[in-house]
């Protein structure tokens, strides 16, 4: 069974969930206006908050792809993302710099599994 | 045991599954002068048939990636996307920005469970 | 259970497998001024030392997404690509043009599966 939540404007589920795995949607800062680190701290919220609502949390995250829109912004990103997880929990990663977000800095893209 | 489908010039399968899990390969629109909307639809179409090649349908997508190179054209992108799916059964998506899809407007990943 | 692999930087785990599905974090060359075929190389290379490392091998990659910064050198990847696997055996894939991966011509994420 599929289990899905958190719709968005009738175009995505912010988690869907299979077999115990949580696929997570782009998760983007609720403040475009806020700096790396504003926006980096918002996100890992958000995340905290969609693996809470599928009995989860951030020490099982799996895999994560971070995309940015200024490399040069990277370390301002890692500093947010050390304060967050725990480093025998940090999950694989990429961190990717692409053209175009939406207005965005940052974009995070996380697969998870269930705790338990 | 891992099903691979769907080969294309000794480079990767369009659809490889494991455990009920199936991984497609970047699907993009077999007519590269078609505008957005007729890309987009050309590659619901290619997945569609993916899909069903292996027992699923798009009512049991998990998460996609999608890659566009001009960001304007999001809204031509989602009407299609929104014509394709159902509200109650959309995955966990993201939408990034990128410079180069090698002539493409827009490339899509997806993944997916087989049904039942 | 978890089970995390060839940490880096206190910031990501090289793999983490969960339910014999491994995700391996974006593994770039080791020598970034080496060209595309010596980057391509050191990352294969790379990824088969880390799936060893998880009783898997290349056969048994699922998905594997490849970042590039310049699509011109897409056939010197793609040779590279088919020297290391067989036909039967290719995943997955989508090639993706981004703007900037921190001074690398190519960075390669996959997901492959536990053998046997």
């Amino acid at each position: 069974m599929i289990k899905r939540s958190a719709p968005y404007a009738d175009i995505l589920h912010e988690v869907v969930e299979k077999d115990g795995i949580l696929y997570l949607a782009g998760v983007t800062g609720e403040d475009t206006t806020a700096d790396m680190a504003g926006q980096t701290r918002s996100i890992t919220a958000q995340i905290d908050e969609l693996l809470a609502a599928h009995g989860s949390d951030k020490s099982h995250l799996l895999s994560v792809t971070i995309y940015i829109t200024d490399m040069k912004l990277k370390p301002a990103m890692n500093a947010v993302w050390k304060e967050w997880l725990s480093p025998a929990q940090v999950p694989a990663r990429a961190t990717i710099g692409v053209s175009d977000l939406d207005g965005c800095l940052i974009e995070v893209v996380a697969i998870a599994a269930r705790a338990g």
